[in-house]
């Protein structure tokens, strides 16, 4: 049977990132359609102290990596969050899947008993089993980046839907 | 070994309602003290056409209900939906988190290899494996409500954080 963890992360982040990167192509679209800089939409937040949709999407892509390495036992490779443009995250999204996309099943077999260190010596340092790692720590965190991204884009008028979010099930 | 379904669904699905509520605690504390009508917060959107927070708590909670009962094979219940009020909607959380925790976790044991049937009998039907409608349509679904949920607050100006949105894991 293949590791539970496997089946409850690289195809979920898959489906999502895909998604993501569906209705970042839409907004794109839509700026360009409605002559809105596309700064005004990858600027954009919900309330002032909350961070911008460029933000989301880089946090979404680093939540994607971070899971699919911890839980395969692989070093989380670090990412320079450069990105700046509509082209610059789609980039981003590609490299995320291809990174997730890079581990196999038998790689997350061991991982169900290992332990996840979150903020390595660090005040805020954090042990989780890689179970609830992912499922109580990591799966909801990225799911709300995923999501915000998507509200940001609503509450700024892209004709995106539910159906968008979702992607392909 | 516990069913990965059950501990991919139940445990997930008590943290965010638990984490929703104090939410919701928060905002109506915030519009009591601000002397804000609650219904302006209630009744409040992302944009014109998206569903009101009323409405996120709502099927949030009808999710966690679905995703709970379709795993173990009961009957999933109908709940009326008539929730006005902050009250109301605390004592919907509470009914569904009732619901969630009724199941045992040997009830989800053969429920890997069941097929779950969304909107039978109609034109939208779709079948799904147990383990695919949890993880690639329950839980981004009812992630998508309560992190929704959040956003509205926020932008509302409720000072909620994202410890808040996690609540304990």
């Amino acid at each position: 049977m293949t590791s539970p963890l496997y089946t409850a992360s690289v195809p979920v982040l898959q489906q999502m990132l895909k998604a993501l990167s569906d209705v970042l192509t839409k907004a794109e679209d839509h700026a360009a359609q409605k002559k809105i800089d596309p700064d005004a939409l990858l600027q954009a937040r919900l309330f002032p102290d909350m961070l911008p949709l460029i933000r989301q999407v880089q946090i979404a892509a680093d939540f994607s990596k971070g899971i699919a390495s911890r839980l395969a036992g692989a070093e989380v490779p670090s990412w320079p969050d450069t990105e700046a443009s509509f082209a610059d995250l789609q980039a981003l999204i590609t490299k995320a899947l291809a990174h997730v996309g890079s581990f196999k099943p038998d790689q997350f077999d061991s991982s169900e008993s290992r332990e996840i260190v979150l903020r390595p010596g660090t005040p805020k340092e954090k042990k989780l089993m890689a179970s609830a790692y992912l499922l109580h720590y990591g799966l909801p965190q990225f799911f709300f980046h995923v999501t915000t991204a998507y509200g940001i884009l609503r509450h700024n008028g892209v004709e995106i839907g539910k159906r968008d979010y979702m992607g392909a099930y």
